[in-house]
């Protein structure tokens, strides 16, 4: 198992992986051949940046067989996703805003996140396990009064992606079995959300290798794996967690 | 008027205006300072290339009467769009193809394409319109059957963003007004599209004004403004081109 992110420390960028409260400074590719430089900085001073910067972060719909249950939708027979707007990335403690031109409710997805670490495109099942780097914690913000707003088209990509409504991180954390996880959603020291990755219709593995038989992934992509049930809105003020034990716990401000 | 393509000429990329069957080869940012460079190329030697790498490509969705008529859809009361992956992007006289996984019908529609010049968030209408670059031809490829074939979410990005399937160029044409221009789908040698940028629900300047509000546009962005009546399939062995007289040709085969 190893945590890696990406800082900033005395303004300058750097990656390391996480040991206990300090990290390890490395140099190179985090996905491909990295190495530790012999630095340490203590976790306590630095800025947390986004752990990877994905070229796309390709979203679930009705992954949770608690979900499409509760919502009475059909289990879906094929990955269903939308494409979130990289403009929408926010990092861990950083705060997410209510656009200006919309005053409705806000709502938290607590997901798991899957980082892609080698491109892969049209791979198997077995193949795409090798392509996976690890997992992260997802806040998939949605602006949820727009989504069905219109009465032919709902607006899934408009809704989820105004700028700080994509919230990843703090970590990526490698050589952990996603199938053992639960994600926690903490609203203001309350939890809303907690629910099993192994309800998931469409697991890590085989996700990846479908969505690879549509479009290449890349070195830090990300699939937000969909969200369950709990779902719910957030006031100016709020503070939410996303907390997946193991992975890591994804802090910010909602105002 | 000025016409702006992206090239390959003896494996080295290049950028330029066009001058007749000349192109003048400029330096610097397209999008912000560029000046020539005294060389000139024949347009006959080079590849061309998407004449620019957008960060985004926004994709119309029921933005012209006469096709929200003929589907008895609503008039839209907002701008509806997805996101178009950037995997998908192809240039001018490269092939379409089919994904391996879909043995289905792929269509293609004819589209105007709004080229970012400026970053622009939360604009006006006449702001916007000076974070208007130019214009150019896209060909909005979509695996059709794959749209509308899970009963309850329309899979518009899945089907649009195979590769190859986000066709536009050859050039980005600017100083000239969208308002006056057609858009043409000529299929091997058969008109099949005709249509008015006049026909615009939401028209240039009003969509990127609206887009902003959502999410910031960036230099070399698109905004692809939907496509009207006259969408059909292609057969391997097509020839497929996208004309609108003033901004350009854009010419792809697909098998």
């Amino acid at each position: 198992m190893a945590q890696w992110l990406r800082f900033t420390h005395h303004n300058k960028p750097g990656f390391g992986q996480l040991s206990g409260e300090q990290i390890q400074v490395h140099s190179g590719d985090m996905f491909a051949h990295s190495q530790a430089t012999g630095e340490t900085i203590p976790l306590a001073e630095v800025k947390i940046d986004i752990p990877c910067v994905p070229s796309k972060m390709i979203a679930m719909v009705d992954n949770f067989h608690a979900l499409v249950t509760k919502l009475e939708h059909k289990v879906p027979v094929e990955p269903l996703y939308f494409l979130k707007g990289n403009n929408s990335f926010l990092a861990n403690e950083q705060t997410i805003r209510t656009p200006k031109s919309y005053s409705g409710k806000v709502v938290y997805e607590g997901e798991l996140g899957i980082v892609i670490g080698k491109h892969c495109h049209e791979v198997s099942e077995s193949e795409a396990q090798h392509c996976i780097f690890g997992y992260t914690c997802i806040n998939d913000v949605t602006a949820i009064e727009i989504l069905n707003r219109d009465p032919g088209y709902a607006q899934w990509t408009r809704s989820k992606s105004f700028n700080t409504f994509g919230v990843f991180g703090p970590y990526i954390t490698s050589g952990i079995d996603p199938m053992t996880l639960s994600i926690k959603t903490i609203l203001n020291d309350q939890e809303r959300q907690n629910y099993p990755v192994s309800d998931m219709i469409f697991p890590p593995a085989k996700l990846v290798s479908l969505i690879s038989q549509d479009v290449p992934l890349e070195p830090g992509d990300i699939i937000a794996c969909g969200t369950s049930v709990g779902v719910g809105s957030m006031k100016p003020g709020s503070q939410v967690s996303i907390v997946i034990d193991g992975v890591g716990r994804l802090d910010n401000a909602f105002e």
